[in-house]
Protein backbone atom coordinates (compact mmCIF):
# COMPACT_ATOMS: atom_id res chain seq x y z
CA UNK A 1 0.00 0.00 0.00
CA UNK A 2 1.23 3.41 -1.28
CA UNK A 3 0.21 6.65 0.19
CA UNK A 4 -0.63 9.37 -2.96
CA UNK A 5 -1.44 12.66 -3.03
CA UNK A 6 -3.42 14.47 -0.35
CA UNK A 7 -6.82 14.56 -1.03
CA UNK A 8 -8.63 16.47 1.62
CA UNK A 9 -7.27 18.00 5.11
CA UNK A 10 -10.10 18.88 7.27
CA UNK A 11 -9.33 20.10 11.12
CA UNK A 12 -8.33 16.65 12.73
CA UNK A 13 -7.40 14.35 9.57
CA UNK A 14 -5.70 14.21 6.45
CA UNK A 15 -6.46 11.85 3.43
CA UNK A 16 -4.27 10.54 0.97
CA UNK A 17 -5.08 8.23 -1.77
CA UNK A 18 -3.09 5.43 -2.47
CA UNK A 19 -2.19 3.11 -5.16
CA UNK A 20 -5.42 1.07 -4.24
CA UNK A 21 -8.59 1.97 -6.29
CA UNK A 22 -10.94 3.59 -3.79
CA UNK A 23 -9.03 3.11 -0.49
CA UNK A 24 -7.89 6.00 1.51
CA UNK A 25 -5.38 6.16 3.54
CA UNK A 26 -6.29 8.24 6.64
CA UNK A 27 -3.63 10.26 9.03
CA UNK A 28 -4.81 11.53 12.52
CA UNK A 29 -3.29 14.96 13.20
CA UNK A 30 -2.80 17.15 16.44
CA UNK A 31 -4.52 19.86 15.99
CA UNK A 32 -7.64 20.54 18.08
CA UNK A 33 -10.10 22.75 17.20
CA UNK A 34 -13.63 24.00 18.78
CA UNK A 35 -16.26 26.36 18.13
CA UNK A 36 -16.20 26.29 14.74
CA UNK A 37 -12.29 26.82 14.76
CA UNK A 38 -12.53 29.72 16.67
CA UNK A 39 -10.24 27.97 19.29
CA UNK A 40 -7.22 26.20 18.22
CA UNK A 41 -4.50 24.00 19.58
CA UNK A 42 -1.48 21.70 18.97
CA UNK A 43 -2.03 18.91 22.09
CA UNK A 44 0.85 16.09 21.16
CA UNK A 45 -0.59 13.01 20.96
CA UNK A 46 -4.58 13.52 19.94
CA UNK A 47 -4.49 11.77 16.88
CA UNK A 48 -3.10 8.85 18.30
CA UNK A 49 -5.85 8.57 20.85
CA UNK A 50 -8.60 9.40 17.98
CA UNK A 51 -7.06 7.14 15.73
CA UNK A 52 -6.28 4.01 18.24
CA UNK A 53 -10.20 4.69 19.97
CA UNK A 54 -12.19 4.95 16.35
CA UNK A 55 -10.01 2.04 15.22
CA UNK A 56 -11.11 0.06 18.17
CA UNK A 57 -14.88 0.95 17.56
CA UNK A 58 -15.03 0.63 14.23
CA UNK A 59 -13.94 -2.79 14.41
CA UNK A 60 -16.62 -3.19 17.11
CA UNK A 61 -19.57 -1.80 14.81
CA UNK A 62 -18.48 -4.21 12.55
CA UNK A 63 -18.32 -7.36 14.06
CA UNK A 64 -22.18 -6.32 14.68
CA UNK A 65 -22.90 -5.68 11.14
CA UNK A 66 -22.38 -2.13 10.57
CA UNK A 67 -21.27 -1.47 7.27
CA UNK A 68 -18.58 1.10 7.51
CA UNK A 69 -15.60 2.99 5.57
CA UNK A 70 -12.77 0.64 7.96
CA UNK A 71 -10.40 -1.77 6.30
CA UNK A 72 -7.67 -1.42 8.95
CA UNK A 73 -5.65 0.29 11.08
CA UNK A 74 -2.10 1.04 9.97
CA UNK A 75 0.22 2.84 12.50
CA UNK A 76 -0.89 4.80 16.26
CA UNK A 77 -1.82 7.60 13.83
CA UNK A 78 -3.24 6.09 11.02
CA UNK A 79 -5.53 3.79 9.38
CA UNK A 80 -7.06 2.79 6.06
CA UNK A 81 -10.70 3.53 5.08
CA UNK A 82 -12.76 2.82 1.75
CA UNK A 83 -13.35 6.11 0.05
CA UNK A 84 -17.10 7.65 -0.02
CA UNK A 85 -18.63 10.52 -1.06
CA UNK A 86 -19.60 12.24 2.04
CA UNK A 87 -23.10 13.14 2.81
CA UNK A 88 -23.00 16.48 3.83
CA UNK A 89 -24.66 16.04 7.03
CA UNK A 90 -24.16 15.96 10.74
CA UNK A 91 -25.85 12.99 12.59
CA UNK A 92 -25.88 13.52 16.34
CA UNK A 93 -27.64 11.11 18.68
CA UNK A 94 -28.22 12.45 22.41
CA UNK A 95 -29.14 10.41 25.19
CA UNK A 96 -28.48 12.57 27.74
CA UNK A 97 -29.36 16.84 27.59
CA UNK A 98 -25.93 18.83 27.12
CA UNK A 99 -24.59 21.25 24.60
CA UNK A 100 -26.70 23.04 22.01
CA UNK A 101 -29.89 20.70 22.98
CA UNK A 102 -29.18 22.25 26.35
CA UNK A 103 -29.80 25.97 25.05
CA UNK A 104 -32.18 25.35 22.03
CA UNK A 105 -34.84 24.02 24.39
CA UNK A 106 -33.85 25.61 27.46
CA UNK A 107 -33.45 22.29 29.61
CA UNK A 108 -30.49 20.91 31.78
CA UNK A 109 -27.69 19.68 31.39
CA UNK A 110 -27.48 16.13 32.61
CA UNK A 111 -31.09 15.33 32.03
CA UNK A 112 -31.41 11.83 30.97
CA UNK A 113 -33.76 11.50 27.46
CA UNK A 114 -36.56 8.80 27.86
CA UNK A 115 -35.61 8.63 24.10
CA UNK A 116 -32.71 9.12 22.15
CA UNK A 117 -33.36 12.51 19.55
CA UNK A 118 -31.68 12.40 16.48
CA UNK A 119 -30.92 15.54 15.19
CA UNK A 120 -29.20 16.61 11.46
CA UNK A 121 -26.94 19.26 11.07
CA UNK A 122 -26.01 20.49 7.68
CA UNK A 123 -22.23 20.72 7.45
CA UNK A 124 -21.31 23.78 6.25
CA UNK A 125 -18.81 25.53 8.55
CA UNK A 126 -19.82 29.42 7.10
CA UNK A 127 -23.42 28.75 7.48
CA UNK A 128 -22.56 27.54 11.05
CA UNK A 129 -23.38 23.82 10.68
CA UNK A 130 -27.36 24.84 11.33
CA UNK A 131 -30.16 22.43 12.31
CA UNK A 132 -32.32 21.15 9.65
CA UNK A 133 -34.98 18.55 9.25
CA UNK A 134 -36.11 16.65 6.59
CA UNK A 135 -37.43 18.74 3.91
CA UNK A 136 -34.66 20.50 3.90
CA UNK A 137 -32.56 17.75 2.96
CA UNK A 138 -35.10 17.42 0.33
CA UNK A 139 -34.26 20.74 -1.10
CA UNK A 140 -30.55 20.47 -0.71
CA UNK A 141 -31.23 16.84 -2.57
CA UNK A 142 -28.22 15.99 0.32
CA UNK A 143 -29.69 12.03 0.33
CA UNK A 144 -32.99 10.52 -0.66
CA UNK A 145 -35.92 9.31 1.39
CA UNK A 146 -34.94 6.16 1.68
CA UNK A 147 -31.35 6.84 2.40
CA UNK A 148 -32.43 9.39 5.47
CA UNK A 149 -34.57 5.99 6.47
CA UNK A 150 -31.04 4.02 6.56
CA UNK A 151 -29.54 6.50 8.15
CA UNK A 152 -32.10 7.21 11.18
CA UNK A 153 -32.25 2.61 11.56
CA UNK A 154 -28.60 2.95 11.02
CA UNK A 155 -27.77 5.50 13.78
CA UNK A 156 -30.38 3.92 16.04
CA UNK A 157 -28.48 0.47 16.47
CA UNK A 158 -25.22 2.61 16.51
CA UNK A 159 -26.61 3.89 19.59
CA UNK A 160 -27.71 0.68 21.34
CA UNK A 161 -24.42 -1.15 20.75
CA UNK A 162 -22.05 2.01 21.85
CA UNK A 163 -24.79 2.86 24.94
CA UNK A 164 -23.97 -1.11 25.59
CA UNK A 165 -20.21 -0.81 25.17
CA UNK A 166 -19.67 2.43 26.78
CA UNK A 167 -21.32 1.07 29.88
CA UNK A 168 -18.96 -1.40 30.25
CA UNK A 169 -16.22 1.17 30.67
CA UNK A 170 -18.45 2.47 33.46
CA UNK A 171 -19.02 5.45 30.85
CA UNK A 172 -22.26 7.10 30.12
CA UNK A 173 -22.78 8.00 26.12
CA UNK A 174 -24.35 11.43 26.57
CA UNK A 175 -24.44 12.22 22.77
CA UNK A 176 -21.98 11.45 19.45
CA UNK A 177 -22.04 12.53 15.74
CA UNK A 178 -21.68 10.60 13.02
CA UNK A 179 -21.05 10.78 9.09
CA UNK A 180 -22.31 8.82 6.65
CA UNK A 181 -21.10 8.05 2.64
CA UNK A 182 -22.23 6.56 -0.45
CA UNK A 183 -19.11 4.53 -1.67
CA UNK A 184 -18.44 3.25 -5.39
CA UNK A 185 -20.83 0.39 -5.34
CA UNK A 186 -23.48 3.02 -4.19
CA UNK A 187 -23.55 1.36 -0.83
CA UNK A 188 -24.29 3.15 2.50
CA UNK A 189 -21.46 3.57 4.63
CA UNK A 190 -20.40 5.03 8.16
CA UNK A 191 -17.57 7.01 7.47
CA UNK A 192 -15.34 9.64 9.25
CA UNK A 193 -14.64 8.81 13.28
CA UNK A 194 -16.12 8.03 16.68
CA UNK A 195 -14.06 9.21 18.67
CA UNK A 196 -13.77 11.66 22.20
CA UNK A 197 -13.92 14.05 19.79
CA UNK A 198 -17.15 13.36 18.21
CA UNK A 199 -19.07 11.85 21.67
CA UNK A 200 -19.78 13.41 25.29
CA UNK A 201 -18.10 10.54 27.28
CA UNK A 202 -19.12 11.25 31.21
CA UNK A 203 -17.61 8.89 33.99
CA UNK A 204 -20.64 7.16 34.95
CA UNK A 205 -20.09 7.37 38.80
CA UNK A 206 -18.53 10.91 38.81
CA UNK A 207 -19.69 12.24 35.58
CA UNK A 208 -16.77 13.51 34.66
CA UNK A 209 -15.95 14.92 31.17
CA UNK A 210 -13.49 12.34 29.57
CA UNK A 211 -14.50 13.75 25.96
CA UNK A 212 -13.62 17.58 23.97
CA UNK A 213 -15.58 19.95 26.43
CA UNK A 214 -11.95 19.19 28.30
CA UNK A 215 -10.89 21.22 25.64
CA UNK A 216 -13.62 23.63 24.81
CA UNK A 217 -13.97 24.16 28.29
CA UNK A 218 -10.68 24.45 29.47
CA UNK A 219 -10.55 21.75 32.07
CA UNK A 220 -7.61 20.00 32.45
CA UNK A 221 -6.00 17.79 30.17
CA UNK A 222 -7.43 16.37 27.07
CA UNK A 223 -4.81 13.57 26.53
CA UNK A 224 -5.28 11.99 29.96
CA UNK A 225 -8.74 11.85 29.47
CA UNK A 226 -8.62 10.54 26.14
CA UNK A 227 -6.12 8.24 27.67
CA UNK A 228 -8.67 6.85 30.07
CA UNK A 229 -11.33 6.25 27.71
CA UNK A 230 -8.69 4.01 25.44
CA UNK A 231 -7.32 2.08 28.24
CA UNK A 232 -11.24 1.16 29.69
CA UNK A 233 -12.08 0.60 26.20
CA UNK A 234 -8.92 -1.85 25.56
CA UNK A 235 -9.71 -3.32 29.28
CA UNK A 236 -13.30 -4.24 27.98
CA UNK A 237 -12.25 -5.17 24.59
CA UNK A 238 -10.32 -7.72 26.18
CA UNK A 239 -13.08 -9.51 27.96
CA UNK A 240 -15.74 -9.92 24.85
CA UNK B 1 -72.45 37.46 24.17
CA UNK B 2 -71.08 39.63 26.59
CA UNK B 3 -67.00 40.16 27.10
CA UNK B 4 -65.80 39.41 30.52
CA UNK B 5 -61.86 39.53 31.92
CA UNK B 6 -59.02 39.68 29.91
CA UNK B 7 -57.51 36.00 29.60
CA UNK B 8 -54.31 36.90 27.69
CA UNK B 9 -52.44 39.92 26.35
CA UNK B 10 -49.83 38.70 23.59
CA UNK B 11 -47.85 41.68 20.88
CA UNK B 12 -50.95 41.83 18.58
CA UNK B 13 -54.11 40.69 20.25
CA UNK B 14 -56.23 40.37 23.69
CA UNK B 15 -58.03 37.70 24.41
CA UNK B 16 -61.36 37.60 27.33
CA UNK B 17 -63.07 35.45 28.43
CA UNK B 18 -66.91 35.79 27.28
CA UNK B 19 -70.36 34.64 29.39
CA UNK B 20 -70.61 31.47 26.91
CA UNK B 21 -68.25 28.67 28.21
CA UNK B 22 -65.16 27.38 25.65
CA UNK B 23 -65.72 31.26 23.32
CA UNK B 24 -62.90 33.89 23.49
CA UNK B 25 -63.48 37.50 22.17
CA UNK B 26 -60.44 38.41 20.48
CA UNK B 27 -59.81 41.76 19.84
CA UNK B 28 -56.74 42.87 17.37
CA UNK B 29 -54.37 45.64 18.37
CA UNK B 30 -52.82 47.93 16.45
CA UNK B 31 -49.21 47.54 17.33
CA UNK B 32 -46.26 46.10 15.31
CA UNK B 33 -43.69 44.16 16.34
CA UNK B 34 -40.43 42.17 14.56
CA UNK B 35 -37.23 40.52 15.60
CA UNK B 36 -38.47 39.18 18.60
CA UNK B 37 -40.35 42.75 19.76
CA UNK B 38 -37.28 44.12 19.72
CA UNK B 39 -38.63 46.31 16.99
CA UNK B 40 -41.60 48.09 17.94
CA UNK B 41 -44.36 50.88 16.78
CA UNK B 42 -48.33 51.38 16.80
CA UNK B 43 -49.54 51.44 13.30
CA UNK B 44 -53.81 53.05 13.11
CA UNK B 45 -55.62 50.53 11.20
CA UNK B 46 -53.53 47.66 11.43
CA UNK B 47 -55.66 45.45 13.91
CA UNK B 48 -58.63 46.09 11.61
CA UNK B 49 -56.94 44.87 8.69
CA UNK B 50 -55.80 41.40 10.29
CA UNK B 51 -59.30 40.88 11.88
CA UNK B 52 -60.88 41.32 8.65
CA UNK B 53 -58.14 39.24 6.66
CA UNK B 54 -58.17 36.58 9.06
CA UNK B 55 -61.94 36.61 9.40
CA UNK B 56 -62.17 36.01 6.07
CA UNK B 57 -59.59 33.09 5.22
CA UNK B 58 -60.59 31.70 7.91
CA UNK B 59 -64.15 31.65 6.78
CA UNK B 60 -62.85 29.95 3.19
CA UNK B 61 -61.16 27.29 5.61
CA UNK B 62 -63.84 26.27 6.91
CA UNK B 63 -65.91 26.58 3.49
CA UNK B 64 -63.00 23.49 3.10
CA UNK B 65 -63.70 22.01 6.30
CA UNK B 66 -60.84 22.73 7.91
CA UNK B 67 -61.85 22.36 11.48
CA UNK B 68 -60.71 25.90 12.66
CA UNK B 69 -61.47 27.76 15.86
CA UNK B 70 -63.18 31.05 14.37
CA UNK B 71 -66.74 30.97 15.52
CA UNK B 72 -67.80 34.51 13.88
CA UNK B 73 -66.65 38.25 12.93
CA UNK B 74 -67.74 40.43 15.35
CA UNK B 75 -66.42 43.92 14.89
CA UNK B 76 -64.24 45.89 12.11
CA UNK B 77 -61.33 44.52 15.32
CA UNK B 78 -63.02 42.07 17.15
CA UNK B 79 -64.19 38.07 16.52
CA UNK B 80 -65.16 34.98 18.53
CA UNK B 81 -63.17 31.60 18.82
CA UNK B 82 -63.62 28.60 20.22
CA UNK B 83 -60.88 28.74 23.22
CA UNK B 84 -57.67 26.18 22.70
CA UNK B 85 -55.01 24.76 24.92
CA UNK B 86 -52.66 25.93 22.30
CA UNK B 87 -49.87 23.63 21.23
CA UNK B 88 -46.76 25.78 22.29
CA UNK B 89 -45.59 25.29 18.17
CA UNK B 90 -44.73 27.56 15.26
CA UNK B 91 -46.31 25.93 12.68
CA UNK B 92 -44.17 27.27 8.93
CA UNK B 93 -44.80 26.15 5.67
CA UNK B 94 -42.86 27.90 3.05
CA UNK B 95 -43.14 28.11 -1.32
CA UNK B 96 -40.61 30.13 -1.84
CA UNK B 97 -37.19 30.66 0.18
CA UNK B 98 -37.07 33.94 1.74
CA UNK B 99 -36.17 35.24 5.77
CA UNK B 100 -34.68 32.61 7.97
CA UNK B 101 -35.04 29.79 5.57
CA UNK B 102 -32.27 31.59 3.55
CA UNK B 103 -29.92 32.98 5.92
CA UNK B 104 -30.25 28.82 7.61
CA UNK B 105 -28.87 27.05 4.29
CA UNK B 106 -27.40 29.57 2.25
CA UNK B 107 -30.09 30.06 -0.50
CA UNK B 108 -31.23 32.49 -2.22
CA UNK B 109 -34.24 34.94 -1.07
CA UNK B 110 -36.99 33.84 -4.03
CA UNK B 111 -36.10 30.45 -4.90
CA UNK B 112 -38.78 28.30 -6.02
CA UNK B 113 -38.89 25.11 -3.62
CA UNK B 114 -40.18 22.24 -5.44
CA UNK B 115 -41.90 21.03 -2.92
CA UNK B 116 -43.32 22.75 0.29
CA UNK B 117 -40.80 22.75 3.09
CA UNK B 118 -42.32 22.39 6.97
CA UNK B 119 -40.64 23.77 9.89
CA UNK B 120 -41.67 23.32 13.59
CA UNK B 121 -40.64 26.17 16.06
CA UNK B 122 -40.99 25.99 19.53
CA UNK B 123 -42.88 28.95 21.02
CA UNK B 124 -40.34 30.47 23.81
CA UNK B 125 -39.57 33.63 23.08
CA UNK B 126 -36.83 33.71 25.67
CA UNK B 127 -35.49 30.79 23.72
CA UNK B 128 -35.87 33.32 20.77
CA UNK B 129 -38.10 30.58 19.01
CA UNK B 130 -35.84 27.68 18.03
CA UNK B 131 -36.22 25.41 15.22
CA UNK B 132 -36.75 22.16 16.58
CA UNK B 133 -37.66 18.48 14.96
CA UNK B 134 -40.41 15.78 16.06
CA UNK B 135 -37.96 14.39 18.31
CA UNK B 136 -37.61 17.51 20.17
CA UNK B 137 -41.28 18.13 20.28
CA UNK B 138 -41.42 14.46 21.94
CA UNK B 139 -39.03 15.03 24.74
CA UNK B 140 -41.05 18.11 25.17
CA UNK B 141 -44.47 16.44 25.39
CA UNK B 142 -45.58 18.93 23.43
CA UNK B 143 -47.74 16.57 20.76
CA UNK B 144 -48.22 12.97 20.36
CA UNK B 145 -47.13 11.38 17.23
CA UNK B 146 -50.38 11.39 15.83
CA UNK B 147 -51.59 15.24 16.31
CA UNK B 148 -47.69 15.55 14.93
CA UNK B 149 -48.92 13.99 11.76
CA UNK B 150 -52.68 15.68 11.59
CA UNK B 151 -50.92 19.08 11.99
CA UNK B 152 -48.24 18.10 8.64
CA UNK B 153 -51.55 17.11 6.88
CA UNK B 154 -54.01 19.90 7.81
CA UNK B 155 -50.85 22.51 7.30
CA UNK B 156 -50.29 20.60 3.69
CA UNK B 157 -53.94 20.98 2.72
CA UNK B 158 -54.35 24.83 4.52
CA UNK B 159 -51.08 25.85 1.64
CA UNK B 160 -52.99 23.69 -0.74
CA UNK B 161 -56.42 26.12 -0.58
CA UNK B 162 -54.05 29.25 0.30
CA UNK B 163 -51.67 28.98 -2.49
CA UNK B 164 -54.91 28.64 -4.94
CA UNK B 165 -56.78 31.80 -3.27
CA UNK B 166 -53.89 34.13 -3.13
CA UNK B 167 -52.53 33.06 -6.80
CA UNK B 168 -56.50 34.31 -7.66
CA UNK B 169 -55.54 37.49 -5.91
CA UNK B 170 -52.51 37.87 -8.22
CA UNK B 171 -50.05 37.58 -4.55
CA UNK B 172 -47.83 34.86 -4.29
CA UNK B 173 -47.93 33.09 -1.00
CA UNK B 174 -44.22 32.35 -0.14
CA UNK B 175 -44.66 31.43 3.52
CA UNK B 176 -47.00 31.34 6.46
CA UNK B 177 -46.79 30.71 9.78
CA UNK B 178 -49.85 28.50 12.38
CA UNK B 179 -50.45 27.71 15.10
CA UNK B 180 -52.90 24.96 16.18
CA UNK B 181 -54.84 24.14 19.27
CA UNK B 182 -56.96 21.39 21.12
CA UNK B 183 -60.42 22.20 22.62
CA UNK B 184 -62.75 21.16 25.32
CA UNK B 185 -63.47 18.23 23.45
CA UNK B 186 -60.11 17.12 22.47
CA UNK B 187 -60.19 18.17 19.07
CA UNK B 188 -57.35 19.58 16.90
CA UNK B 189 -58.25 23.25 15.68
CA UNK B 190 -56.91 25.57 13.71
CA UNK B 191 -56.17 28.10 15.71
CA UNK B 192 -54.54 32.36 16.20
CA UNK B 193 -54.70 34.30 12.76
CA UNK B 194 -53.74 34.18 9.27
CA UNK B 195 -52.93 37.87 8.59
CA UNK B 196 -50.00 40.11 6.20
CA UNK B 197 -48.50 39.79 9.80
CA UNK B 198 -47.67 35.99 9.73
CA UNK B 199 -47.82 35.34 5.80
CA UNK B 200 -45.66 36.78 3.72
CA UNK B 201 -47.56 37.44 0.36
CA UNK B 202 -45.87 38.93 -3.14
CA UNK B 203 -47.73 40.54 -5.50
CA UNK B 204 -47.30 37.99 -8.91
CA UNK B 205 -46.18 40.48 -11.14
CA UNK B 206 -44.05 42.94 -9.41
CA UNK B 207 -42.83 40.88 -6.31
CA UNK B 208 -44.07 44.09 -4.63
CA UNK B 209 -44.03 42.66 -0.37
CA UNK B 210 -47.47 43.00 1.17
CA UNK B 211 -46.58 41.81 4.44
CA UNK B 212 -45.35 42.60 7.76
CA UNK B 213 -41.72 42.57 5.85
CA UNK B 214 -42.76 46.32 4.90
CA UNK B 215 -42.39 46.81 8.52
CA UNK B 216 -39.35 44.79 9.90
CA UNK B 217 -37.49 46.08 6.97
CA UNK B 218 -39.00 49.98 7.14
CA UNK B 219 -39.81 49.80 3.27
CA UNK B 220 -43.15 51.52 2.72
CA UNK B 221 -46.58 52.03 4.53
CA UNK B 222 -47.99 49.05 6.15
CA UNK B 223 -51.87 49.74 6.19
CA UNK B 224 -51.02 50.25 2.76
CA UNK B 225 -50.27 46.94 1.80
CA UNK B 226 -52.62 45.39 4.04
CA UNK B 227 -55.52 47.13 2.69
CA UNK B 228 -54.39 46.26 -0.45
CA UNK B 229 -54.64 42.81 0.29
CA UNK B 230 -57.97 43.04 1.63
CA UNK B 231 -59.24 44.68 -1.11
CA UNK B 232 -57.88 41.55 -3.18
CA UNK B 233 -58.93 39.15 -0.67
CA UNK B 234 -62.72 40.85 -0.81
CA UNK B 235 -62.87 40.92 -4.61
CA UNK B 236 -61.89 37.47 -5.51
CA UNK B 237 -64.41 36.21 -2.58
CA UNK B 238 -67.17 37.99 -4.29
CA UNK B 239 -66.97 35.76 -7.10
CA UNK B 240 -66.63 32.39 -5.40
N1 LIG C 1 -14.49 7.37 4.05
C1 LIG C 1 -14.40 8.65 3.74
N2 LIG C 1 -14.39 9.06 2.45
C2 LIG C 1 -14.30 10.36 2.13
N3 LIG C 1 -14.23 11.34 3.03
C3 LIG C 1 -14.24 11.02 4.34
C4 LIG C 1 -14.33 9.66 4.76
N4 LIG C 1 -14.34 9.67 6.12
C5 LIG C 1 -14.26 10.97 6.53
N5 LIG C 1 -14.19 11.78 5.46
C6 LIG C 1 -14.08 13.24 5.47
O1 LIG C 1 -12.77 13.60 5.76
C7 LIG C 1 -12.74 14.98 6.07
C8 LIG C 1 -11.62 15.25 7.04
O2 LIG C 1 -11.96 14.92 8.37
P1 LIG C 1 -11.85 16.03 9.49
O3 LIG C 1 -10.44 16.52 9.60
O4 LIG C 1 -12.48 15.43 10.72
O5 LIG C 1 -12.76 17.16 8.83
P2 LIG C 1 -13.60 18.35 9.48
O6 LIG C 1 -12.67 19.51 9.58
O7 LIG C 1 -14.71 18.57 8.47
O8 LIG C 1 -14.13 17.85 10.82
C9 LIG C 1 -14.13 15.32 6.55
O9 LIG C 1 -14.76 16.18 5.60
C10 LIG C 1 -14.85 13.97 6.54
O10 LIG C 1 -16.22 14.11 6.20
N1 LIG D 1 -58.31 29.77 20.00
C1 LIG D 1 -57.37 30.13 20.85
N2 LIG D 1 -57.40 29.70 22.14
C2 LIG D 1 -56.43 30.06 23.00
N3 LIG D 1 -55.39 30.85 22.69
C3 LIG D 1 -55.31 31.30 21.42
C4 LIG D 1 -56.27 30.97 20.44
N4 LIG D 1 -55.90 31.55 19.27
C5 LIG D 1 -54.74 32.21 19.51
N5 LIG D 1 -54.38 32.08 20.80
C6 LIG D 1 -53.19 32.66 21.47
O1 LIG D 1 -53.44 34.00 21.73
C7 LIG D 1 -52.24 34.62 22.09
C8 LIG D 1 -52.28 36.07 21.68
O2 LIG D 1 -52.00 36.24 20.33
P1 LIG D 1 -50.82 37.19 19.86
O3 LIG D 1 -51.03 38.57 20.37
O4 LIG D 1 -50.68 36.99 18.39
O5 LIG D 1 -49.61 36.52 20.68
P2 LIG D 1 -48.05 36.49 20.41
O6 LIG D 1 -47.47 37.70 21.09
O7 LIG D 1 -47.62 35.19 21.07
O8 LIG D 1 -47.84 36.46 18.91
C9 LIG D 1 -51.14 33.75 21.45
O9 LIG D 1 -50.39 33.13 22.48
C10 LIG D 1 -51.93 32.71 20.67
O10 LIG D 1 -51.25 31.48 20.65
MG1 LIG E 1 -14.13 16.09 11.84
MG1 LIG F 1 -49.03 36.34 17.24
Amino acid sequence: MVKQQLVYEGKAKRLYQTDQEGVLWVEYKDSATAFNAEKKATINGKGRYNNEISSLIFQLLQHYKIPTHFVKQFSKTEQLVRETKIIPIEVVVRNVVAGSLSRRMGIEEGTVLSKPVLEFYYKDDDLGDPLINEDHMNILNIASQDEILQIRKMARNINDILINYFNKCDVRLVDFKLEFGIDHEGKLLLADEISPDTCRLWDIATNQKLDKDVFRRGIGSLTDAYAEILQRLKEVNQHV
